[in-house]
């Protein structure tokens, strides 16, 4: 017996069971390989391939310069102001973002919800993209989109009279953190599955079979919809978006829409629409958080935390208690605030740093479009594996077909084939993929080629 | 009826009903206030004095030019590696953080515990203030002392086979925070009274009185203690404190040390001693848990969200769940980490930046110590106000004697008079105080002195 006082079978047994494959034995054994590696270790590589996560400054992507200039700047403003090589625009935004500070410094809390005139920003950012009025007062700034949906999602936990948890409708595949916070908080997922034969597209059928079949398991509140996909890397069209918010409605569901992937699109004749665009375009109000980060698109700023969230047409009472839940926390990064700043509001032609902003950004996408078709050519080109177009973000989600040995060999070192070969394939190639899946005797795992090279 | 699909009663009733007073309706009516005036509104006051929460920056502390320098550097590390006006030591701690970031780059992601170096460096430096061994793997990063506290009572909230709630015993006064992190988890509270005539000490009996009463009520499993005290303004004895360690291990609890006020002590003969120290002076082993932040000290870096918490004598699967548990927010903001390391490592004797920055850390605690002083006497000085002496922290909570008359007019308007006071104070003030609170016919509030100037 432990002498500890907190003992795992003390503990939170959701925080026990929860999973969460991104950062899971794969991604682990990988830092072991590095650390091998390092070591002077003889493996059958000479690299680790991280493609659990889309991670692209990991991954050697250079940082844009705008963005840093002003970040750096808002950290140490009178070096930034007295330093002639830094170009007008740059100190203005410093100005403007240390204004709206208190004490003019990022050292200070900014309020729960985020520096009054990022949130304006935001706001107009969104107003420009879908061409729908957007008000800042639903404009939460988050440490990341993560933070938003695990405050939401606690939000909207709660038990019916009957003891029912509450249901968020998720797809599968899916980014885990709605999985993992789902079981952290004890709420019941209801898994749709997305239709592999249609470019991982959803399907209406499949959502009412999915929200039927969890009747007397939870009340259901929720659908979450990732566009572009991750881990499919699917682009959904605006009818599809249409049909998905006529099925919200229809059965009361709050949609959060996890479209920080916005800027990521690759197919030709693919668009990026927002859930808020469609919505207004066929006329309905429907509660909806959509969910954006400085993390992914050309940016790639994962470290710096800054996300945020927009709540369309919340009750106001639900708002105001949302606003005073996520006080607990004081306030996002200030840091990420003001990257998220920058995305919502990059330079303007005209700017002194229009030039250099937008083919730094131009460059880093067309790489990114350049890796997305190396994926989809060299994945299907190769025996037993196929995927579908990368159309959008960054990720692969190939369907592996296993050999009947590969199978036996899994259950005879007693796990999953799946497991096995994810496990396999790192071992023998230092690719680190992750979010390996089974279904219908076809095995899949994630892949994010934001890690690849095309040299 | 509301159209709504989320509404007031089919959300998170737990979250519905927490308080954060920190951020509660007086310090809203306070923003409303500087408003006004700024639209030229004539008041009783020119300016509001915002003592509800310690926000150094807010209020014209100037910010450390080290930590702000490596900050900035770490976000354009070109610029900074070309600046002749930077010392070295900061370009070799700006080289020396993004070699242990992914892509050297702040803008990747961290482990979920943080940067293995900045792991490290905290546990030096609590060897060293302590003389005893830390290990750096017990280190995790979080996004200010906020978010180590909430995993970790995330993490220990469970309910007995009978169904009662894990118990977290908090000291009255507190900081909202836990009482607000209980609330929202549905956790149960047992609420232990600090000895106000004894300057705020932990009276033991007072502590087994509170434990004994929550019999039958929860399964009680830690014991927060705040040292130095917020809002208190008290520091624990070395004494004190091994009868409290004591206490925990008599009871099986686990202790949670919010010791973010650690270089904050204004008392001539005080000293910080830290729960570790004790624990391992006594040679006592009990599971640990203490938090630090880079908001309060003398850095006042609220913004960058940057904190430590070590896990002490932990049960390694118990760390284990809890490394997964983290895993799902990614990792604490990058710039907050390396603030985190500036902290624990500040430039050395015969280092170029270290004249100057032990001179600004001197004069900044100097000017909260002279504010100390300055709230001591001030409000004793007052008629029907008493307050113990700010030996530490940043904060006074003064006792208030009401007159019969105030109370009544309270009532007369239906508010309680806690609140009434703090409201009229603010209103025909300007001075936003704040967790109001009611004991024994006295009122209280808090009061945060590095709002003050001694100009």
């Amino acid at each position: 017996m432990s002498s500890n006082v907190i003992s795992l079978d003390s503990i939170n047994e959701n925080i026990v069971k929860m999973e969460y494959a991104v950062r899971g034995p794969i991604p682990a054994r990988a830092v072991e390989l590095i650390g091998e590696l390092k070591s002077g270790a003889k493996k059958p590589f000479n690299e680790v391939i991280r493609a659990n996560i889309g991670d692209c400054h990991m991954m050697g992507e250079r940082p844009n310069t705008f963005i840093r200039q002003v970040l750096s700047g808002c950290l140490n403003p009178e070096a930034a102001y007295n330093d002639p090589n830094l170009a007008d625009d740059v100190k203005e935004r410093i100005r403007l973002l240390l204004s709206y500070c208190g004490g003019r410094s990022v050292g200070s809390y900014s309020d729960s919800a985020g520096i009054e005139i990022v949130r304006r920003h935001v706001a107009e950012y969104i107003e420009e993209r879908d061409g729908f009025p957007s008000n800042w007062r639903n404009i939460v700034l988050t440490s990341g989109a993560s933070e938003g949906v695990k405050c939401l999602f606690a939000l909207l936990n709660s038990k019916s009279s009957e003891g029912l948890p509450t249901g968020i409708m998720v797809p599968i595949p899916q980014y885990p953190l709605y999985s993992a916070t789902i079981s952290e908080l004890g709420m019941y997922q209801i898994s749709y599955y997305l239709n592999e034969t249609n470019e991982w597209a959803l399907d209406i059928n499949e959502l009412e079979r999915a929200l039927r079949e969890s009747t007397s398991k939870c009340i259901p509140k929720a659908i979450v919809v990732i566009n572009p996909g991750n881990p499919t890397g699917s682009v959904l069209t605006q009818e599809n978006i249409a049909q998905i918010i006529k099925f919200a409605r229809e059965n009361n569901l709050l949609i959060v829409a996890d479209e920080v992937y916005q800027h990521n699109i690759w197919k030709k004749d693919a668009s990026f629409f927002s859930f808020k665009r469609v919505m207004n375009q066929i006329g309905v109000k429907l509660e909806l958080a959509s969910l954006m980060s400085a993390s992914k698109g050309y940016m790639g700023e994962c470290g710096v935390r800054g996300g945020y969230m927009e709540l369309d047409n919340f009750d106001d009472q639900v708002k105001a208690i949302f606003m005073k839940q996520i006080s607990a926390r004081l306030c996002s990064p200030l840091i990420g605030q003001c990257a998220i700043d920058c995305v919502v509001r990059p330079p303007k032609e005209g700017d002194p740093s229009y030039e250099q902003y937008w083919n730094e950004r131009k460059q880093v996408l067309a790489s990114l479009k350049d890796r997305a078709e190396l994926t989809n050519h060299t994945l299907n080109a190769l025996p037993g594996i196929k995927s579908n177009y990368v159309a959008g973000a960054m990720y692969a989600f190939p369907c592996i077909e296993l050999p009947p040995k590969a199978i036996a060999a899994a259950k005879a070192i007693g796990q999953e084939p799946d497991f096995f070969y994810v496990k396999q394939l790192l071992e023998e190639t230092g690719i680190c993929g992750t979010w390996f899946w089974i279904w219908s005797n076809s095995w899949y795992f994630s892949f994010s080629h934001d890690n690849l090279t095309t040299t």
